[in-house]
């Protein structure tokens, strides 16, 4: 959509995009980068309300700036940060929805998914969680920063690394539910990495509960109000009971 | 939607449906009630995971129970709650976009938005802000509880009172913003509203920003987990500047 929308303004230039990522489809993506060549007249500062006009309601352009011509959107970037929302509660809720995955069975313990998150830091070889069709040459990368938080019925891992191979977040997320539901010990999960038994790593996550949140470079491109989070964080007054039983419909007396 | 539903699960019964309050197209609902009569042998506990088979995803029942001939789910209740929320910041959000009013150009004034609010409390005849094409038969109803909340780029209006008139919130939020950007002088917001002057009442807030939060009964028909806020609250982490600058893009030095 991005590259038509460049065509359309600057029908000389290549229009060709080159974003810091790849999301699956159906991940959301608050903070997308990404770089092009043009050969029109028009300056930076006008391309984000020229291209708006051009995109569909589900694209925003925040920000664009010119960069040398050595600076890559992939290649200069030095880390990407991904978070992955869980509704971890009996209902559904129709906010939250397009946003998270509802996990409503059991509640999930956050301490053995932690511990797994915690394992991951540093060099290391990551083919269990790869997605066949990657063309990358190997799959290493360094797991920079993890966090998960638990507000109310809300849970929300944050992961951020200097690359991610494909599909990674998302096979990663399925294996570590696993573990918060106590269908696979921490020991097993840390196997299954460390021995790359991809063939093990079956279920992944589903992509909307995903969103790229960050993407970092040595010198920051644009204003931190441009790129900083824009996901809100979702908070919920009150959370379902956390013994997560069947709601008590049809068992309450009605008002008299 | 409901009607119909009922209608494929409960043949004999006559399938029509009372709710609590009406929202117009496009206004959310976390939690709507509304009570039918039925025919057939389904018990209420089971009515949910019922209805929910034959329900459009963006329609959820989240709880039901059987009450006593004389409930009504719109007479009986006692109050209304409805939440504003309103972006207020330069870039658009597109995760926000759904569910709030989008007001980019003037950071909004809390102080006097606020006082014009606490100034609706108690009984009084809103015709002001009452639609065309209400069958009600007059214009008074008791504002029990409002609150503006501001944090970073979001502020949030909640408004409860006994009962609300047809397109009232709306009307009113449109006055409100006007107050918050300078346009309108609180005492001619009072002066508007306390002299019937529904034809100096021309903005309504768009649909999007305004969610029916909670009805309240005498006594609690359902378990809090089923109706309390059931919409989430949104937190950005970092605001946009608040003096609402044009973002930096183009000026700003790229990265070396």
């Amino acid at each position: 959509m991005l590259e038509e929308a460049i065509a359309q303004l600057d029908p000389e230039g290549p229009a060709r995009v080159i974003a810091a990522g790849r999301t699956d489809s159906g991940v959301h993506a608050a903070a997308q980068v990404a770089h092009f060549d043009c050969a029109g007249p028009i300056p930076a500062h006008r391309w984000p309300a020229a291209l708006n006009g051009r995109l569909p309601g589900s694209i925003r352009v925040r920000a664009a700036t010119s960069v040398p011509d050595h600076w890559h959107a992939c290649f200069s970037a030095v880390y990407r940060r991904y978070r992955y929302t869980i509704h971890n509660a009996r209902s559904t809720n129709l906010f939250l929805a397009p946003f998270s995955w509802h996990r409503y069975q059991l509640r999930l313990d956050e301490g053995p998914m932690l511990d797994c998150l915690q394992g991951l830091l540093g060099h290391h070889d990551f083919s269990a969680f790869q997605r066949a069709g990657s063309s990358r040459p190997h799959a290493r990368t360094t797991v920079q920063e993890v966090g998960l938080e638990r507000q109310g019925d809300l849970l929300t891992v944050e992961i951020q690394a200097s690359g991610f191979l494909y599909g990674m977040v998302r096979l990663l997320m399925g294996q570590l539910v696993a573990v918060g539901e106590g269908r696979l010990a921490p020991a097993h999960f840390e196997r299954r990495w460390r021995q790359r038994a991809r063939e093990e790593v079956k279920e992944a996550a589903p992509p909307q509960g995903l969103c790229l949140l960050r993407v970092g470079y040595p010198e920051p491109v644009f204003p931190k109000a441009a790129w900083y989070d824009c996901q809100p964080r979702y908070l919920l007054e009150i959370p379902d009971p956390p013994e997560l039983l069947p709601l008590a419909a049809g068992n309450s007396a009605p008002a008299e």
